[in-house]
């Protein structure tokens, strides 16, 4: 949809990719300007054979290029982040965010070779950046990363609030609580419209400080104090390493990190300033044999279970370094991501069973408002219109309910789907239209080279495997000179299966040998013969419906 | 592991399959006798791509057949009879178990065309059954199915009480609660071991009555009068079904039911009186058009997600007579299964997004104890020796913390991999050994036809696809007379990435040339040297590995 022609009215239109996926990126539009909110990416679900990551496809982007002035990023998390580089390329406008947000986009264009082409600048909390139609402030909130910031986007017909992902936190590890004041300030002065985080809206009550675990983790460095112990974290969350390292240097037990997205991150943050590690604490790996055991924390990554990362390789006896011992104490904290829960426990049952003991509760807080939290930020704001943003389409509704209940009628809240295009201006809102959103997938180098076909293949492979038919014929007389050879892959165990096979190949023979017969020239027609005869065959054998490829040789 | 001879000690040997597959399988052994408790199937882990159902490896049973006499079925759940028609072809002795479970595996032979070989028995609480060695004694217990029964087996070293899955109700919806007294009046006379249920070993606390889900059910009915009331539940679980079917009927609504299991559940429960159902309350789902949508109520299975279950298909418009409106309820009776998680949320999303309002949460209980009812059985029955049983490592572990917790000293707790021999007489308990287990796919009609190296072809196809380079020789000359061709599937798609192709063919071309020139007539020399040179092209262009596959043919 391309859409040339100046509106006097506000457009903001989600365009991360298809429901469920997670990937956050906003467009807002007025007139001639369009300004960008987030670019993040997603990991791919479960049925996304091979596939890498997952980014928005920026159609509409391209379409109106023109326009496109630059991106605003929330905070420096994947799903905020993470498509930068690949959307860059195509788009390269400035990008604009924290301190702490553009260390994190720099290490990731810098990876890409992308460093020197792209315009970005640091943004304070409590500075405005205007571009074109729009004026952007930055405001200082709380999250599980640091210098996380919600967004005023004063524009033509309005105020609009984004809040990014956020928490209130009154005690925060490092730097201040969130600006509760701004909030309201700019409340006061009439606010069209908040986006608001939606996703603990299904929880109740408040959502705990990150202090308080470093509260629980004093208590499990005091009560193990004859044990090693590992902690599996999230990489991105510096307060909770910094809180980690704090406990280990109150116990005077030496820290050394594993895993490479965790030493990135904290060499980021310490260079920043954001992490302050004490003298004499934190050691490379192999120094840690000059330390009695009990006397050592390692912090690694891989607490979502994930199978290539530090503590995965450590529990299945496959990391270089580490290995498990039974005195070990292995402290989780972290809460499993929706879907990641079976690799997790995959994982804490193998640690186990080595003889470790594993702590996986009471670990870990939120990053995320809760009811009561997402209540506080919307009796600051009161805007007019409610537009529940970040979550699934569960937590959007359950948001959307909390709305109700403080007072706010159906007609004034907004659940959009990606691609929904909601017009507003000081006195209506209504979603008017769609434009083109979907999933890129990235696999190894590949951007888009690989879509719902491939993706199709890539399933019907894994499912039952593939049988490929091979014959050559003679081009002169037309007649099959060698073949119907058959060979598979993932369908059943071969020498297990020979009298099956051999069958198959007794039908086939008749298959072609009819077309021959019947003088068929065709080899499409010989082909579709190939293929009926032997799915036939195969599907009343064994109920499967591999994949059945014939290919036709001449000479 | 062949064990010819005769031994005065017990043998308990769980056979359940590796690690984490959750089959249900364990044998008692002593003397020339063996008995099976449970004889259970495992749904495919993730990465077990395209298998149908797990089923244990049964060698052990068969190199010792003359010595088994018979399987004890603790109650109808898959993961405790889902074997027994492939287990029992080849080792057809009695199957004794309560009316209920037997009607299962009844219903469960008989679509095998099973149901006249097979001799089975139905066992009352407070019988035992003499064979062999053993005298096993069935006691009345409670779980999310009917009918669940604990063992007291008896045998000349001691007796162990096996308690099978089970939950303390002391209000059952149908039936008596769990026969307490028994398990005190056995336990007064002294038992060797317990082996107890863990599934719940980490969770604080009793686990609630089913009839409270009844009151959670009214509570519901109650506040949506104006809706149609779709609930999804377990179908195994009679008992929560009959609390619909009385609330519906309460609310004077009509109710139907969908899915394939659950009507065989409800067809198979009624017959035996295990269900109620009032006159004028079930109705086909065709007539439910000739009532009001809120006077009616439709039982669904899939809630646990799964892609082909009526409630999918349900909120993704692919079901053929339901379909969902704006105004309705849809109540999930059930509780994600570990690893479901995502699918179930799918489904919720989907929902919601339809405009349906959706219920998901205190509207289930579990079917398994909790660690004060753990307690209680330890306290009721005093053993000597304790063997955590049923749940992941993870649970064993916390069961395991819990008979410490009661006073049992380490070397009294058993927690045993699949395989282990535990060898136990009056006076002593040691794991002395280990036996042949393993998983044994079902993948259509095959049994074990697709093995680990089938399982690893189907990752690699899922993960990269395959490219298949086909070349014809001549025999008499040795020199190609067709091809190098390539094809591919599930690894680009083609037509975006041309000359991908075209570089990959002259790489192969070049390959073939070169080996020509050098007179290699070898053809597995030839195939390595296609695959080497393709796959180090593929990899340096799009950093994937596909399954490189030549197949050459001779004229």
């Amino acid at each position: 949809m391309k859409s040339k022609k100046k509106s006097n009215r506000l457009k903001i239109i989600p365009l991360g990719g298809l429901e469920q996926i997670g990937m956050n990126m906003t467009a807002f539009e007025y007139g001639d300007s369009i300004i960008v909110v987030d670019c993040g990416l997603a990991f791919p679900e479960d049925d996304m054979y091979g596939i890498d990551l997952v980014i928005p496809d920026i159609t509409y982007l391209l379409d109106n290029i023109d326009r496109v002035k630059g991106f605003f990023i929330t905070h420096g998390h994947e799903d905020h982040i993470g498509a930068i580089p690949y959307v860059i390329r195509e788009i390269n406008v400035p990008i604009y965010s924290t301190k702490l947000t553009d260390a994190l986009i720099e290490h990731k264009l810098e990876e890409h070779g992308l460093k020197k082409q792209v315009k970005r600048k640091v943004v304070s909390f409590g500075q405005s950046i205007n571009l074109g139609c729009f004026r952007v402030e930055f405001i200082k909130t709380n999250h599980s990363i640091q210098d996380a910031a919600a967004f005023a986007i004063y524009t033509p017909v309005g105020t609009i609030v984004h809040t990014g992902d956020f928490k209130v936190d009154y005690t925060p590890v490092y730097g201040d609580p969130i600006d509760l004041q701004r909030f309201g300030e700019i409340g006061k002065k009439g606010v069209l419209a908040v986006m608001c985080d939606s996703t603990n809206a299904e929880r109740p009550g408040f959502t705990q400080s990150e202090k308080t675990v470093g509260r629980a983790l004093d208590t499990i460095f005091s009560e193990n104090s004859q044990k090693r112990i590992l902690v599996a974290t999230f990489a991105s969350n510096v307060d909770r390493v910094q809180q980690i390292i704090n406990t280990a240097h109150k116990y005077d037990r030496k820290v050394a990190v594993e895993g490479r997205s965790m030493i990135t991150f904290i060499n980021i943050a310490s260079d920043l300033g954001y992490l302050t590690i004490p003298d004499h604490t934190l050691y490379e790996l192999d120094e840690m044999k000059n330390f009695p055991d009990e006397k050592t924390v390692i912090i690694t990554t891989g607490s979502q279970g994930e199978s290539m990362a530090a503590l995965s390789r450590i529990a299945f006896d496959t990391h270089r370094k580490i290995k498990i011992k039974p005195k070990d104490l292995v402290v989780f904290s972290s809460h499993p991501i929706p879907g990641n829960e079976k690799s997790v426990t995959r994982i804490i049952n193998e640690l186990y069973r080595k003889g470790a003991d594993v702590i996986f509760q009471d670990t870990h807080v939120s990053g995320h408002a809760c009811q009561e939290d997402i209540k506080l930020i919307y009796s600051l704001v009161r805007p007019k219109y409610c537009i529940p943003v970040h979550g699934e389409y569960k937590h959007l509704v359950a948001h959307a309910g909390i709305c109700r209940e403080l007072g706010w009628d159906n007609d004034h809240i907004f659940i959009l789907n990606s691609g929904d295009v909601l017009e507003m201006d000081e006195n209506s809102a209504a979603v008017t239209g769609k434009v083109e959103v979907g999933n890129i997938f990235i696999d190894g180098l590949g951007i888009g080279d690989v879509g719902n076909i491939v993706l199709r293949d890539r399933q019907h492979l894994a499912e039952d495997g593939i049988i490929i038919v091979v014959l050559t014929m003679e081009k002169s007389s037309g007649q099959v000179i060698a073949g119907p050879d058959i060979v598979s892959r993932g369908f059943v165990y071969v020498r297990e299966s020979e009298s099956l096979m051999d069958e198959a190949t007794e039908v086939l023979n008749e298959a072609v040998d009819n077309c021959m017969e019947r003088h068929i020239k065709d080899w499409s027609k010989i082909k579709a013969s190939i293929r009926d005869s032997l799915s036939e065959y195969v599907w009343k054998k064994t109920k499967r419906r591999p994949m059945i490829l014939p290919i036709i040789m001449e000479v």
